[in-house]
């Protein structure tokens, strides 16, 4: 699929190019929205979805983001653990967070291998 | 494979069962680590490795919790996902934070799915 | 491991590449057959049970490709993910159908990770 | 988490409740929304998307519920293999369609992994 | 999907059976084998392509039993996890070896996840 | 995330850099403990558990490495699999076994795929 640009956008696709802009605070928009464009309605319902459950709540918008990391990398995602490297770095995380983030992530697939290896029984107090 | 019970341990399980006892204060012990005892070489590795890296850091420990959380909900690891929820609302995590963990590890999901089907071409300013 | 081309093909390896082109009406053999190659006995294992079951029944080829790629893409295989997108178009899928076909995906992608994270019980009705 | 019932519902969440009765034609409400129903904003989100990407459009209604289960099971999911499978059924799709969907999900499981095994790369010609 | 108890199988389907108890040395059958039954097909195909495979060649019975469980605990799949650490027992697996075998699992599911997550590029010496 | 090279590195990494050449008997240091040295407790952590579970222990160091790479196969990790396939080779493992690990590891994606999809109930026999 060929990422959509800004000069190629239909009005729908254009409407939400703006807001990304307005929103993100930059004129600069990310592959993945060039390429979401090619659906429009994907476009849109991605677009809003994503401001709604990464908008600061009781968790912080850095907290967000590093969660998204986690699974991006899980999923050996290399796309969006590239971009949401950066959108990290530009929230302010550091190279001390990160390598910590990494540390968690690689432990918790680590374990994940080895309670399904051992077919570990749910202890009854975690199965309410 | 069985699990090990304190009461059928060896010195060098119990010695690890110990420490988890001293450092969790409490006396139960988690059928992961009592599974892990099978082969006692990999349990005090994964209970070392799995303090330090759990360790409040600049990273704190609840932001730690959901970082394993996310993980394991990815891998759809039952167990890991039943003990660290456990785990997460022991250090205060409430239901509303479990929300808004599981609508961005949902959202991450999808997204990974959207980069990889559209073949998304990592920006250029993401590469470094 | 290289790819095995038509002119340094052992005679078995020759003998599904014919195959091959006989069945798919076209002289290239895309790099995933000529890697196969380097052991016949998968090359042609894999080929025949891919012709069976790629086959039209009561699932015609298009719905059958399109089952493929949403695989291919939630595992993250850039591969198969490119080379089933170019045979899905090729048979017939305009990008619209592909459109659809990851927002489904996604969709999917997503709500797997929410039944893992909520822990949520099969209903007693889907359980037979 | 525990499943919100009807009766205990909040009327954000008894909304979204009487559109699932009222679009689904029944009574029933599965535990996938009353678990998500912990979060009422993922509980309207998830439905309202779910409700625009599984409407039948280019691909028609049996055709995305199949996508759905592909993934699902890739995704060893077995709250979503279970409830779509049964969904799927009600739909009309024999137990000879879902063998042909079985067969294709566990043959693209395969050549994923051969191609990542064999790291084939992308022939010129699916690069675009 | 329900299993296909040898006194209700088609000839096709008895056939295998009949192939399982001769190959296999005993006269019990697998639910996985009844459960493809469903599609005597796919049993068919999935049983001789099993056979094929998991015969002894350069590497022996075990190292592929080991291997087998190996991706069957990465997916977390229950079923194979379980099936196959009793035909690894069967053919003389020790506890020690299958917690050599677990290590090593979890061991690389950490580092993929490290090597993702640090975005690590190939070495030019691993990419021929 | 950049590589640290050995001239740039901080004395815990060049402990740890010396420690892979004198183990490895090589001067040449892979990227992956390059990438790692930017968290030099994960760098250390990461080295000795990896130097303690690939041993030769009751499994020898070539089953350790088939292991290893089916699963990084299986999580389609394109650097693991890269850098693994080489000390797989370099440990004897030659271009006919590696065909023998491939065909199992598609094998076994296959059918945890058909497994799940079938929702195949656990033989009593190996639930133990």
């Amino acid at each position: 699929m060929r990422l959509i640009e800004y000069e190629d956008a239909s009005p729908e696709v254009l409407a939400v190019y703006e807001e990304i802009r307005r929103v993100r605070k930059t004129d600069y928009i990310n592959n993945f929205w060039k390429a979401l464009a090619n659906d429009p309605e994907t476009l849109r319902r991605t677009w809003e979805a994503s401001n709604q459950v990464m908008a600061p709540g009781t968790l912080d918008a850095i907290t967000k983001e590093l969660i998204y990391l986690a699974v991006s990398i899980t999923n050996q995602c290399a796309y969006c653990t590239a971009s949401h490297t950066g959108s990290a770095r530009n929230k302010g995380v550091t190279d001390k967070m990160l390598g910590e983030l990494l540390a968690v992530v690689g432990m918790a697939n680590q374990t994940n291998a080895l309670a399904a290896g051992y077919r570990v029984e749910i202890d009854a107090k975690f199965r309410e």
